[in-house]
């Protein structure tokens, strides 16, 4: 927790108030924290600044908040559509994205994602904000990213493909295409990757049929968290 | 596990036997083989190919080895130089950066590293002779990365530092610095990255002092995993 990110309905004037045990017990055995103590704070949405802990109870942290005036590290350009993965690899590559900057994430279905991950009680809303939630904390972010679930290949292609790609490089990344993963673009993209064992062939056409590219991160096989950090990485 | 990797000991001729419960478990439950099935072995430290699974019981899966002649993909010129992380994370980024292609890492103390990290079992060799296994398995490599524990910051300086830099580019990954992190450099390197929280100073000036350069990966806080895995796919 880099940063302790205030949703608005915590902030009343100078003053901000969290009763939640996550972060209650956080400041207490990870920070340490005393009154008097100045930490970083955030507003969802919002900009940053420091603010002084004024009362650390088993209940409640008080803060005292100084001028927040340090706006949130500018967002990556890209729209990452991601095959559903495993609902644990799904929570830390929620994280990850969040961390790394990632505005906005659909969750698409594709012919290799089992179905039952659609079922799975990390995809419930109040876990997925969680999840994005702790990215934010852990990058200095206070900008939630938007999250859509797409729970058919087909219609993602007939209703949504065009709307994603407007105004965007496609870019499909699966291993054996001819080229390698672009560095340091510096253009809005959407970025699709795949489930483990990769898209179908059908699916690949489709994509590289509207336009998009293909693209291959070497001949390494990555989990998914792993490849999709290091994509970002790459190309921004 | 993407490829079934072998110990040289189990290898006899062209037959092959597994005996461990880790990797019968996954034979049957997610690869759901059956006899006649023909997978993607390798052999620590040598080649890959096709193998047939011959029989499948609960105590032994024994293999049919085809022609092993598939070299392992290339390594990362990269040492990597790592304040050793808290022990859940050190675990899994063993696995990102062995799958990743990493084949020298070196484990360090620094001021900010919690001395307690020394003693967890993760440390054990056993512990990460089996996470440097999940990311050979994963990627689909033969090669094992070679791992040094070193736990004193100024032993390193003094005995191990000229070393790990020698014909090498020294690269000090730290938030500040005013230079960015390289991209797609073609020259071995040693890398080094801090733990939660950073280096302190000294250590930095200790570093550049002898050559290293700093840089920076943005102005978001990473976790160490995220970091590394970052770091490494925008150098090579």
């Amino acid at each position: 927790m880099n940063l302790i990110l205030l949703d608005p309905s915590e902030v009343n004037g100078q003053r901000a108030h969290l009763t939640d045990t996550r972060r209650l017990t956080h400041l207490r055995d990870v920070h340490r924290a005393q009154p008097g103590d100045q930490l970083s704070v955030g507003v969802q949405g919002g900009n940053m600044g420091k603010a002084e802990l004024v009362e650390l109870s088993d209940s409640v942290a008080t803060f005292h908040l100084g001028p927040l005036e340090t706006p949130p590290p500018p967002p990556l350009p890209v729209h990452l559509v991601l095959a559903l993965p495993r609902p644990r690899m799904l929570a830390r590559t929620l994280e990850h994205v969040t961390a790394l900057g990632v505005k906005q994430i659909t969750l698409l279905h594709t012919q290799r994602v089992e179905k039952s991950y659609w079922q799975s009680p990390e995809l419930r809303p109040e876990k997925v904000h969680q999840h994005l939630l702790l990215g934010l904390e852990q990058a200095r972010d206070t900008q939630l990213p938007q999250v859509t679930l797409c729970k058919g290949f087909r219609p993602f292609l007939e209703d949504r493909l065009n709307g994603v790609l407007h105004e965007r490089r496609g870019l499909v990344a699966h291993p054996g295409m001819p080229d390698a993963c672009p560095r340091g673009i510096d253009e809005p993209c959407a970025l699709f990757v795949g489930p483990e064992g990769g898209f179908i062939e059908w699916e690949v056409e489709q994509l590289l049929a509207t336009g998009c590219e293909g693209m291959h991160l070497g001949p390494r096989i990555l989990r998914v968290e792993t490849a999709v950090t290091a994509l970002l990485a790459r190309l921004f």
